[in-house]
């Protein structure tokens, strides 16, 4: 599972490239062409990003299975289908960021993308975690399942609010999107460090 | 051939993607334009759920195997191809699927290249079970293999009568296709859950 | 080296698909329209069971080795630069295959392609089997060495008549790089079962 | 991490071939029209070899570690958010190297591109080196840890040299790109073979 799941999101991380399109250099040359493309940019950064901590949840996730059901597999590949519509979502942002139409909904769209992967990882994470420890690794107390559990699902909260946002404002939505790959990007975000603090 | 397969496989699920197009917003507005476009996204979900019940089934085919001879890797490898030629049925239905022409030769194609592909499988699970026991890693009983070998058989049906209906209403045969799609997530279609069942 | 090498791979063979476009109806109908395109199928499949058939080759040298050293890493990735090259060549015969004009100077692209990656992989197998013995799994004769070379630098022959041919018909010369990816297809073409024969 | 990084990798790389366009037969014919081409043709090479060697120097680095911390793999993503960038730049150029507008830009995006990701390998490298001796696999002494880093950096000086040139030449800042990938593929580039002759 880890081999096909590692292909589908190194390959929706790589294609958000697409994104990038070359230019004309038009009346103020190609600097300022380039320049102008600054929402392409911020967009790939920040969708590069998400989908590379993504993977490193996922890497945690299935690495706490010993195998995997039917019922994993199918949640899985749900996880992958909202993974495999990002690279879209980045490219409708990045056009409509700065025009005077279709930004509100081209943010919502952005970060409703991401609201969505979330919750089925949510729930990929959830139906292991409660529901197939029998096929858990190593065991894993209540307690801490839950919390487990909870991590994930607060994690929800700030794509619902980019996303509720969109309509106030495409850049705050952005902003919030970037400051959620950016903090889950610092030490602090990892577990790995926290249990290490614990200890 | 695992890694090669998966790689196809995935890509082939991720390449999906380049079937939704950033739309031009026109005179309703981004979401509007969006929005028409659905037969894209349930194109992209059948075909992408589709590929991914492949990639389970071929997984669980080829771990039969302790190694492949040639005449394996060569039917896998038009297994292969007919999944690789997906994206582009998929691209042909969802441009097709509300047109006033087009629409019944599209829906055939697509439900053609979904029945093509498990005509291959079929083949490829054929030619394993009834030629290359000595491959197996675990003795199947005659019974079993026959078995197993009809159940791929049998589900060539529905994507035959998906493409035949093409020719009356395109939307029955997305319909068809995403009714497989769906009903093989279902715990029930699993060979896992029913062997279960039995024991 | 396998995993890039193979990843590579299998991007190059799934993104021949990029070659079949979704044409427009025209008067004709889209039955008509796609069945105009069959020059874009017959590149597609040939191309794929070619590229394939590299895969298998590719698999069987790599698997002689214990180890590679940085000489084998480089020729090897001037063979990964030529099969990368190959959805190009593709989509260059697929355009022009018909058209009164280019016909020619697409056809011989093509072929010449394979020419090259072609003489990449034999000069990698030439470079393993003849200069880093030392770097051999299991120990193989000179003979041994001497055959499977030869082999190999004959598997030009073919190509080269095809690139040539490419002048008097575009049509002869993909008929011979289908009929190389059939003849390697057959089970007279692999080496295990001419060693069962001979055994 | 590997099979991430080697997919996006080769992903990258295989990318570069949508670099390649069909172009119009024109008056001159498709073989005229082809060898204009060049740039873009000489563009994929320095590409697809840089990225091969980055793809080989990453399993070097990496292969150094017994696992991995949070921080390597967000440093690792950074890295592989420069190199997804690369089939972007590489276009970018091969549109613009023989035109007389934008070409200078064009020249410092691609190799400012490789700048770029040098510094990410580089930083990612020194982290390892210096900061999680704890991780790696076999003790290295400090001298040999600090030789290794400082390689590493010297290897950016090149690429700067080679953006600063591109407001002088384009087609030199070419030529440094593709010499720096000349010289990292002949065998005295090996740290493996420079290491035999030290012994």
């Amino acid at each position: 599972m880890e081999a096909f799941s590692d292909g589908v999101i190194a390959v929706a991380a790589t294609l958000l490239v697409l994104n990038l399109v070359v230019p004309a250099a038009g009346a103020h040359g190609l600097a300022h062409a380039l320049g102008r493309r600054w929402p392409a940019y911020a967009a790939y950064a920040t969708s590069f990003i998400t989908i590379g901590i993504i993977w490193i949840n996922h890497h945690v996730v299935l690495g706490r299975l010993r195998e995997a059901d039917h019922a994993i597999l199918i949640l899985n590949l749900l996880l992958l289908m909202t993974i495999g519509v990002l690279p879209f979502a980045t490219n409708l942002l990045s056009v409509y960021l700065n025009r005077p139409r279709g930004q509100h909904v081209a943010a919502a769209v952005y970060a409703g993308a991401f609201l969505l992967m979330s919750i089925a990882f949510t729930l990929l994470n959830w139906h292991i975690l409660m529901r197939k420890t029998h096929l858990l690794r190593a065991p894993l107390s209540h307690e801490e399942r839950r919390r487990i559990g909870l991590r994930f699902m607060t994690g929800l909260g700030p794509y619902v609010v980019a996303t509720a946002l969109a309509f106030v404002s495409q850049y705050l939505t952005l902003g919030i999107c970037a400051g959620i790959a950016l903090f889950y990007s610092l030490p602090v975000a990892s577990g790995q460090q926290r249990a290490a603090k614990t200890a």
